[in-house]
């Protein structure tokens, strides 16, 4: 049977087949360090949507599991392929089909890379908002996928915000165009935002009509706070939110992230305990809102200082973007996101120091203290992540639900929350959920044992 | 059995189950002017969650249909009542349960109206940003219903970036807590965004996390701009709109909307064809964009006037939103509500002049013409849709679809667009859509006949 269905997808799609070793052992993980358990029959790098459809047909035939997979640059195993199963890769459909600045909108395939899309926007004058931290690496079909927003999304909003309509395929290899090309339109239920975080569940993305943005004009401005707990830093960025100014990013690193970057960059090393916000406004009235924030934050005790130029600024935006090879650097890495209210963040940090007292770890964070969604990371030997570090992750994700938060922000369930996901939806919610999966998919083909599962 | 059902509702909950003929009979219809054939059965005030849940569960033991209804200003349709159906009306639920100025959220009932929402808002220095014209007279659970976006989507969004969270009575009265109250939150599908414009048909709405917007600081500017056609002002708007600079409302009126605007306030009649632009700019650069625009739609043939201060500003709104009473003493009035691409607005209007001469027909319009959302209104005698006008419709709507754009934008699909949702969805959305509202509502009692309906 298996070999059947390799030769059915051969015969189908000839060399967009590939079953290499190292890659198919490749597709069995992505950049949480997690890996799928088995091998992978066979990949199929689609390069077009009839590819995707026929792929799904032989799998549908034959009641074959298909995981799709863009770059691999997720954090949760959404994407991580293992027995049995067939990986659709969508990474090389990566053009982009059309752009209109006069509507606003552009069409992609789903492989193309974050950087790669806003690079090609910014000669029209225009950009797409979503901006993980990832984005030279990471897909805009991940993004889609996952519902990652990274750095943006207080001022410019997250992904559901962004995207117009999608053009998916079903199990069955069907094809259908969801959403729309205009502003508003609410024919029908909206299956495009159903669609964006069902991380492969619901069918394959083969394309998607973004919402761009204008280039912001003017000239940003960046500037740092320092304080001398991670505490208080973030009742700083809680105040800033709380003052009515919009920054476009503002980032918090507790003392020992900032550490590991300075280490990792060979720059001096900050004082111990210090935590680190960073800041940018953007638009007409960046250094007015720059200035104004500096007030805020030195009232709430922090340190502050402007970046004087453009070098300097970029210096402080490397920091933040070293931290996963910061902590990569460290050992094996479990990327945590949880997202609270913004008001609870000091108190979702007194949360994390408690865990860190309880379980003898130390759990450096990053936070996107904008939009209140943190990464925690446990850092620990090997590639399995130790029973210990689950215990102190659940008792950081229930005390994200206490303060009124989530489980994920930005990186989705995947494999490695998916035993939280009834915590959070409830028993009814998650079956509702389950069963509108179920619409889509009804031989449960579509990356299975992802979300979902018990 | 009918009057089983009746005592039912009556033992759980008193006097707010009502069974006056002239409130059965008002629920009936909406603003659309269509009604439902037949009397209800009975209409229950829910005062609370609890209520809506017993009525819920009389319904679902009894299999009778019930039709969720607010103040009844919707335009499709979509919460007549008719025989053998209970009314749930939630308009009496209309508390602000909370504000969170340091969260940017309020949690709020479905009943409360949109404009008295935006007063008590005000206090706070925040706002919720969809704004439809019927705002004094309308309720945020009709807005959630529908996705009624109003004036400022292209600038402020559409209903669905404004909504964080609904708690929702399912059909057989279990009740579900939908959505975060984070700014980023992707644990499972996004069934929010499945509730918003689902029109009752997936369960009640009893309460929603609205996500907030700090008023806008500074002094909006109004302009308008006169042309000697519609056309001519459609490719203004479309010309503004690639200029780059974003406005906050940019609403057109063909002339005979123009003219029956003013004959309704005893203002002076405006030249024969001449059509118009209003267009609103705030925030910090106010006038500057304000300027801008004007510059724009001198190039682009209009005849531009800044409003001098507020009170003429106030009266240029006044003729904008005194459109729908100005169609209401011409005749009995069906408000279509296409969409398309905003590049595609000059050609749309094309289509509605190439109707209006093969029909004989007026269709005055009106447009967001900032987001490409079109009102054209056909005028008749007496209380039935002519057949002719049936048809009319038909043709502007298949116009839009032509042009990339949607058979509604924010009115919803109800009963009056039904029969046209196969042509925009497809048989293969149509059929998944229908089968996922299945999966809320197993035995079909939720608001049965509209959106889905053959």
């Amino acid at each position: 049977m298996t070999r059947d269905v390799v030769a059915l997808l051969r015969d189908a799609l000839g060399d967009r087949v590939v079953t290499d070793d190292a890659l198919l052992e490749a597709s069995r993980a992505d950049k949480s360090g997690h890996a799928a358990s088995g091998t992978p029959l066979a990949i199929v790098h689609a390069a077009s949507i009839s590819d995707a459809q026929d792929t799904l047909r032989i799998a549908h035939a034959t009641a074959t599991p298909v995981v799709t997979r863009g770059a691999g640059t997720g954090l949760a195993g959404g994407a991580n392929a293992g027995s049995g199963e067939i990986v659709l890769s969508v990474r090389g459909m990566d053009r982009i089909l059309e752009v209109r600045p006069d509507d606003l909108l552009a069409v992609v395939e789903p492989g193309i890379l974050n950087a790669d899309l806003n690079r090609a926007l910014a000669d029209h004058g225009l950009w797409w908002a979503p901006d993980p931290a990832s984005r030279e690496i990471s897909t805009v079909g991940g993004n889609i996928a996952t519902g990652a927003g990274g750095l943006l999304c207080a001022k410019y909003g997250v992904v559901r915000d962004a995207v117009l309509g999608v053009d998916l395929v079903l199990a069955d290899g069907r094809l259908l165009h969801l959403g729309h090309r205009s502003v508003k339109g609410v024919t029908g239920l909206d299956l495009t935002s159903l669609v964006i975080g069902s991380e492969g569940t619901l069918g394959v993305v083969v394309g998607a009509t973004l919402k761009l943005r204008r280039i912001v004009p003017g000239q940003a401005r960046t500037l740092t706070a320092s304080f001398p707990d991670v505490r208080a830093a973030a009742s700083g960025a809680a105040a800033v939110t709380a003052s009515g100014i919009q920054p476009a990013i503002m980032e918090l690193m507790d003392a020992t992230s900032l550490a590991a970057v300075h280490r990792l960059l060979a720059l001096a090393t900050p004082p111990a305990g210090v935590a680190q916000l960073t800041v940018q406004t953007d638009g007409p009235a960046a250094s007015a809102e720059a200035e104004a924030i500096a007030v805020v934050l030195r009232q709430a005790g922090g340190d502050v200082r402007l970046a004087a130029d453009d070098a300097e600024a970029e210096l402080l935006w490397r920091v933040r973007r070293s931290m996963h090879p910061a902590m990569e650097a460290l050992g094996t890495t479990l990327i945590e996101d949880v997202s609270v209210p913004r008001s609870a963040l000091p108190a979702m940090f007194d949360e994390i120091a408690r865990i860190e007292r309880e379980y003898g770890l130390a759990i450096p964070t990053v936070c996107h203290a904008g939009d209140g969604n943190l990464h925690p990371n446990f850092i620990f030997e090997g590639a399995e992540v130790p029973e210990v570090i689950w215990q102190a992750a659940d008792e950081l994700f229930r005390a994200a639900l206490r303060l009124g938060g989530t489980l994920t922000g930005e990186h989705g369930v995947g494999v490695l929350k998916r035993r939280w996901l009834k915590d959070e939806l409830g028993d009814d919610q998650w079956e509702l959920q389950r069963q509108i999966a179920r619409v889509f998919d009804p031989t449960g083909i579509m990356n299975p044992g992802k979300v979902f599962a018990p």
